[in-house]
């Protein structure tokens, strides 16, 4: 275990704001974006939290990521959209089509908004969860830089396509799948490679095609696809969502190369659909205890840990998180404490 | 391999209608069902063909599928809408819904149709799949009767709540991804059992939490989900689409047993995408073309077969099995002489 260091979330926010704005970010673009990668490291998930600006600071300054663009709709119809985000910050680009998309459930009961020239939004579910919180279940997906092949491909075929789905709940907490359509998110891999740890088998291949638990073989190898053929499929169904019907890249075409920024143009797709015009409050909120009760007490062998809806895992962790502080590994912090002497804001504050 | 009996595919559609009718289905209900089992037998999904007559026909009789039932559409949205099945053949109300569902969404760009009170649909790429006959995307979910449970679960907990998404492709065949939320589906492990076959490891648990590959233990025990906790995940987020958003029931309270017919009341979500509503025919198709081309000639390694497309394994069966008709194995052959004995229509005709 490396050595860690803890930060306040609202600490963490006022200098990734700080960040990004000195690298040209629009005052709203930097605060979307900045808690949109501070609520994943509150959730626990790391991967897609502040170390991410390693990735979007040289596309801004390179000027292939927009940090004052605006996004702007395209196409606007009662019940579908399409949103163009002028290459700017994907977390705010994507929380401009998000609300748009439940603006457009509200009335006509559900709606489709597709985003294209978009860039690397973070964790989907901060997304999906937006519309959970606007009680809209959210459905998220979005195409990615190639990092996924199958067994013997010599190489990343697609992206790790992510899939995420947020359901209201209880007041504090949607119901919130998160999920890369591969065995694990590249940026797992990353973080990984960045602490210096290996990764489990069965997530990656070399870049011979063979099995690898070295970060580095699997950075120039491949993720595997989830569930064999399942996860594959579900990722070439994502470019299609989020690629050929937005007008956007396919993930082949996509970069994310900190070392050489290119224009991304990521695509989106959100899906939003307003619970109450379906089913009553009550209706749909009882039902989903019972579904909860059902899978929390189901009846498991000894040593079997009690069963969780998806999202339980991060809520608890977030609760803990805003009392203690988001800890993070000396390799993250050495990469923050690095960025944050390019910009002139000290990092830790 | 046991014995097998060929037949075409308008024999065993006729043969299908008529038993159906016979059952009390009215003549519509029993195109559609027959349609959408002899659909999968087609495509090589012979766990979702006409064998699962054997489930649909002791409900009939006993009344509690209702053969006559015609779907009514409860709540009316310009892009949003409840069907009730009213407890009738679930192909029949599933096309009805699908039907609707594209409509809306060719004036209003996208449209989502809740379904509750409905029953068993077969394959769920049939539905999804009319929508794409109709150049929309469809994405269809259902629960089922509980058959899947994680590592240590004491049986099931959900059903394998299949996700099917279509999208048009070529004239000839979507791209079509149609998958269990279950590492397989259990009708796979029904049918193993019926033709005296083992199943794979890591495919289900025994009633006592541990792996097996005897059918009639896995069917005793739970399904293990898909990609771990991904697919248990996948599995709690389509009970919430399906059951607690239509006003239907949850996977647990389903029941599919046909030695004790009684009120299933499935629940389906879909959702219909018109695709030329987000972008223009020819850019969505030049645009698949150019993913289509990316997949198939993606380098790998020597012995390993070209990578596919979804549904592009199903289409290449169908082609094969519209000239050499269905071959059924001789346990489901028995099963189909059987239930025509009974109906007094003769198998095979």
């Amino acid at each position: 275990m490396t050595s860690m260091i803890t930060v306040r979330a609202e600490t963490l926010l006022r200098w990734a704001i700080t960040v990004l704005e000195k690298a040209g970010a629009s005052h709203p673009a930097a605060v979307a974006t900045a808690e949109a990668l501070v609520d994943a490291n509150q959730r626990g998930l790391d991967s897609h939290g502040v170390t991410q600006l390693h990735f979007y600071l040289p596309g801004l300054k390179a000027g292939t990521m927009r940090g004052a663009a605006e996004p702007t709709v395209e196409t606007d119809l009662p019940a579908a959209a399409v949103v163009d985000g002028h290459h700017g910050l994907g977390p705010y680009v994507a929380r401009f089509a998000m609300d748009l998309c439940c603006s457009k459930a509200r009335s006509a009961g559900a709606a489709v908004v597709g985003v294209r020239n978009s860039t690397h939004f973070g964790a989907a579910s901060c997304v999906s969860e937006q519309a959970a919180y606007q009680n809209c279940i959210g459905i998220v997906v979005s195409n990615s830089d190639p990092g996924m092949g199958p067994p013997g491909a010599l190489g990343p075929i697609l992206g790790t396509n992510p899939l995420a789905v947020a359901a209201p709940f209880r007041r504090e907490q949607p119901v919130s799948l998160d999920i890369a359509t591969s065995v694990a998110a590249q940026s797992k891999v990353v973080l990984a490679a960045r602490e210096g740890r290996a990764i489990p088998t069965g997530w990656a291949i070399g870049p011979d095609g063979e099995p690898t638990t070295d970060p580095a073989s699997a950075l120039a190898g491949a993720m595997l696809p989830m569930a064999g053929h399942k996860g594959f499929g579900l990722a070439v169904i994502i470019d299609i969502l989020a690629g050929c019907l937005t007008g956007s890249a396919l993930s082949p075409e996509i970069s994310n190369d900190p070392a050489h920024p290119a224009q991304q143009r990521t695509g989106h797709l959100l899906i939003a659909i307003a619970v109450d015009r379906f089913v009553t409050a009550e209706h749909y909120g009882s039902r989903l205890e019972r579904l909860a009760h059902t899978v929390h007490t189901a009846p498991r062998a000894p040593g079997t840990d009690r069963f969780l809806l998806p999202g339980e895992l991060e809520a608890s962790e977030a609760r803990q998180r805003a009392t203690e502080g988001i800890p993070l590994a000396s390799a993250s912090a050495s990469l923050l404490a690095e960025i944050g002497a390019t910009h002139g804001v000290p990092f830790p504050p």
